[in-house]
């Protein structure tokens, strides 16, 4: 096994040796396979927005087989999806790519300032599914941040006792904090932390803002000159803040924004010492040899094989 | 075994063999047998609105016996009662016709405009009684959709590891939504979304109108040219929205109408792709004789023996 | 077994021969043995209303001994009461009346519009005292509707896989009914059918008034030319709405009322079709001697004995 | 074995053979063990009202091991208090007098009009600990009071299967209360007759006032004559409540009075048929020697060596 | 061992071995190893106050392991963390020095008048860690207080059976109380006293203030003329307070504060009887040799080698 992939698991020597073990499926697999680096594609839009804004630009999409195809061609390290993608497909995929499994979700039919998702699949579904992960999201800021905490810890156990890795998409929203605050950089940084603390394995977070939310936070942000700028100094220091990066910490696409743009924060990603990207409305919401050209484009900035 | 309904069968092969048999047992059974098109008998109005709304136009439908012989000699596919309904003629009919214990109920002594259904029989109630499904009631936009998506998560999770099939009724309602926008397409295909992702084996939701509800979603529409006419292209849409096809959709009958009208709808489902109806008042509020006779003209349109 | 008694039977072919046993065993005890009609001794006024309202009438009642030795000396099928007063009894009277351990209670020291009742014992208490069923109270049309068919739904599983029979007493009250709608002919047969639904053996049930609550309902009745005059037509629909007759349906004695005007009642039930009166208040509230001739006077016009 | 302690245990026949050596322990121990009367050390003040307040009138009671002492050396039937205290004496003191785990507290840190105690330890707390009996506390009255009613359900079906008494403290309190009605005689023996109905072995409630406190109750307290006056006349219409006076009933001695009072309050419990008293504050807030000879006073006046 | 460690063993006597064992090894361990008294490293202000204000005056502190080996090379007692702090360090210092799981948290990215924390670890966690303790905090005063006495009772429960000792830190906070009350003597008094109730071995509470907060304590303390000054006095009414000394209860360092003041404070507890202090940000945000030489004189003042 490569030797930077043997140094990130040894930051795991907590875990058990399943849990490692799926950890290392991942890093091991695709086109980033051995690097420590990762892409992973993550379909749960039909959930969260909708199938139509999701999947009618690109109607093959509708089709759940059409993401494990995508994920294995463009050498993803993984694939995650809520129960029902993963039920469509996991049999005809079984053991061509590691899969997550995302076990809780939010629809937009009722909304709220507060958002609580709902768990939508077990670790128990993760097991028979042959996952290599669970998937988690928590919104730090919501007034339901106990509850998300408190389901987050139970399912992080059974997954843990059970060998499986925990994947927690940490994405602060809620009344507790302002729009602009959502990603902050004080925020995005606490949020890795929080995450972190309550024992995820991989930590997925937004791109952080310059911008400060919390008026104590600023102020041990300015008396320690902790810099602000450029992008990449912004995602050093949430590697940071997730145990002086000794916990792997990917970064969340986004909207479908230009190609450069996309480009650009990989660059940036790397240069601050992220561990990759998770990317899903610019991969799927475009021509499947689209997707895949830019996908390896992106997988050949983290491989060091282009800039 | 009907190559069609193999074909069907084989969309569901994250699900066990058990939960596989029992969807065949009711694609199997009565007139569209091996067709892999449904018509269903569903009785639980009784609960829903009361039993002289329900059963005062056609006072022998009051006797339960009456709903699984009405059922038998149509040839529908199944059954679906709440547990009082089966309880008191699943032994008297015991292996003679697929029953579906539907497992939540709601009734209007007391409403509200955020309806929370009550969980009213269990998946051991099932197994006990002979059930082919369970069935379950979400309504997506409701501000109690979370607890209802976990209850049903539980559910679904216990119905497939017993061999039963899991049959959703996905019906938008709720503060997050208006009275129009309960049936408007982009809600009636997301809430087909939400429930295969949840992993349901059948869907039954409402017959869409053009309305769009969320303004997001209108302008996905509109970019991508998604059709809103006629009602077979929206028939069309929303089976696409359950996984590209790949999970049967239903559609309901809704209230007593003209025979006329109905017919026309059920060929505008067929005509779209739709995997068949599911209908009760317009079966069991009008004379036995009747009733026969217009579920078989239904399901000859299905067979392709009618137009 | 006489062959009403058989025949009412038979109507229970879904639940387990021991539930079954244990509906024959009160339908075969007391004056009413075999006829299929029931008189039920129900005190659960001393945690309902308190004990001097309750027993300061007829002092020798505040002794829980007073209501077995009634109920066993007037020839009632069943007596029925909360944990404390069948724990004070059911030793010594081990074997000699068929018991119906109340599982909810409700009491005014603190009241509510949208009434809440408590769980106060438990299936295992029913077994270990010997009883022949369990008693559960639902308000339909409380806020709390759900959390209590949902106790129920729990109860009567346990109850009924342990051969126990399932007494469900279906008071309308709470905010969704006006006071005068607790009692309306629609809201009582429509409580009597949720109770039918839910699973109940046995139902108990108020005296409907000819008045209707709900604008649909009273449509149905309306159109359909349901009667709602005299008593017995009422009691004979409510009947009906309880599975077509199929399940037993008792009716409820309310508050002390002239004796002249119980037994009208009587008769209007028997008429109508139902199976039984459960008296409370007009028997444990007057001497001794009184209520058992009163008791036995009832007895004798389901039995056909009197008039 | 004395006759009025075995006549007491008669009445619990409904309780397994190790509640009633249980409740036969607390009878026999002390110096009025063998005569059916009760004096018991409650001692839980440092938590509902603060450690200052409780103890610095007699400073050595901040140590634990002084109230185990105290009911020793004063002859009391059991010494009550929450897990903390028992665990730090039930070892030195292990089988020199029957111990009640109090499972309930409340303190005063947050307050409001509607009290919700915390169960603060369990029925395996006090199995381990080898007490004889649990104690809970409810408020009838509270807006909590369903949640109380169902936890003391829950802990007294497990306490007495295993074989320990249950004793319940029944405070009215709350919203549905005045402040005067909280110890009115209605409201007491009402609450009397709720512990009584809940399972309690055992019963303590506050002394009650002539006040009548619910509209209803008056009128039944005046149509049936029910003497408010004297105050051994309310004694003995609360044990009336309390099935006849066939549960154990004490009465708490409330705030520390003048020791006349108290002990006329002595006298009038044992006139109207009360089982003892439960004595805290009286007790251990006044120097050791005065507490002992105070106790044996009030005990001379049970057992009928004084007047 | 030495006699002091066997003299507060001695009080825990209503424990089992274990968890003895387990207050032996944090007594044991480090440069006040058998004096009895206490210096603990407790970190968990990444997740309580964000990672930046945290950890950015002392960049190396980001990482979870300094916090192990500054704890280790001080000599503390112990370290306290949550879950992912722990993870990131317990096999590497695999029984070097005794370890804390701190199984509760609460952030700042959602505060609230009421501070409700999140259950963030479990026992089966700070087994499978090789903890010797868990620690969990309750906010007396919030009105969560009743689900934060229930979790802490489970939590005690299964730690105490699995020979865990428990820690609590005791912080009153809320809108029970005013901001000067959190730490006023009577409030910090009457939390030190529920923390005992509540079987707590160790108890964590703040410094109090001369501030005297209820009106009913107040005259409590006026009347019995419990001392106010010095802080060495107002110690001293804690310490009696849980247990007249009998319980380990150790006070809080708080924000980071001049050497002088702390070092003040210290020799106050020492004086006053307390069992030591709990020092975070005052030792690891400032660089390690200043820190260790900082936590050594704070040793020396306790183990009496320095003034």
């Amino acid at each position: 096994m490569g030797s930077r992939v043997k140094e990130i698991l040894s930051w795991y020597d907590g875990d058990n040796p399943g849990t490692r073990a799926n950890l290392a499926r991942i890093m091991n697999h695709g086109r980033l396979a051995g690097t420590g680096r990762f892409v992973i594609l993550p379909v749960d839009q039909g959930f969260e927005h909708g199938p139509a804004r999701s999947f009618a630009p690109n109607p093959p999409a509708y089709d759940p087989r059409y993401h494990f195809s995508l994920a294995l061609d463009a050498g993803c390290n993984a694939y995650a999806a809520p129960l029902g993608f993963l039920e469509a497909g996991a049999a005809e995929f079984a053991g061509e790519i590691p899969l997550i499994l995302k076990l809780n979700n939010h629809d937009l039919l009722h909304d709220s300032p507060d958002p609580a998702p709902a768990v939508t699949g077990s670790v128990r579904d993760a097991l028979r599914l042959g996952c290599a992960a669970v998937g988690y999201t928590i919104y730090p800021g919501s007034a339901w941040c106990v509850q998300m905490y408190e389901q987050l810890r139970e399912i992080a156990e059974e997954a843990k006792e059970n060998g499986l890795a925990v994947v927690v998409w940490s994405y602060p929203r809620g009344s507790g904090l302002s729009k602009e605050g959502e990603t902050a950089l004080d925020v995005v940084a606490y949020a890795a932390q929080i995450a972190a603390q309550l024992g995820a394995n991989v930590i997925k977070v937004k791109l952080p803002t310059p911008h400060l939310e919390q008026a104590d936070a600023k102020k041990a942000y300015e008396t320690n000159k902790v810099a602000l700028e450029p992008l990449s100094a912004r995602v050093s220091h949430v590697v940071q803040s997730a145990f002086d990066g000794r916990r792997i910490v990917i970064f969340s696409g986004g909207p479908k924004v230009s190609d450069e743009k996309l480009l650009d924060e990989v660059r940036a990603i790397k240069a601050g010492g992220g561990f990759g990207s998770i990317i899903g409305r610019n991969s799927f919401q475009r021509p499947r040899a689209e997707a895949i050209k830019l996908l390896g484009t992106i997988m050949d900035i983290y491989a060091g094989a282009a800039r």
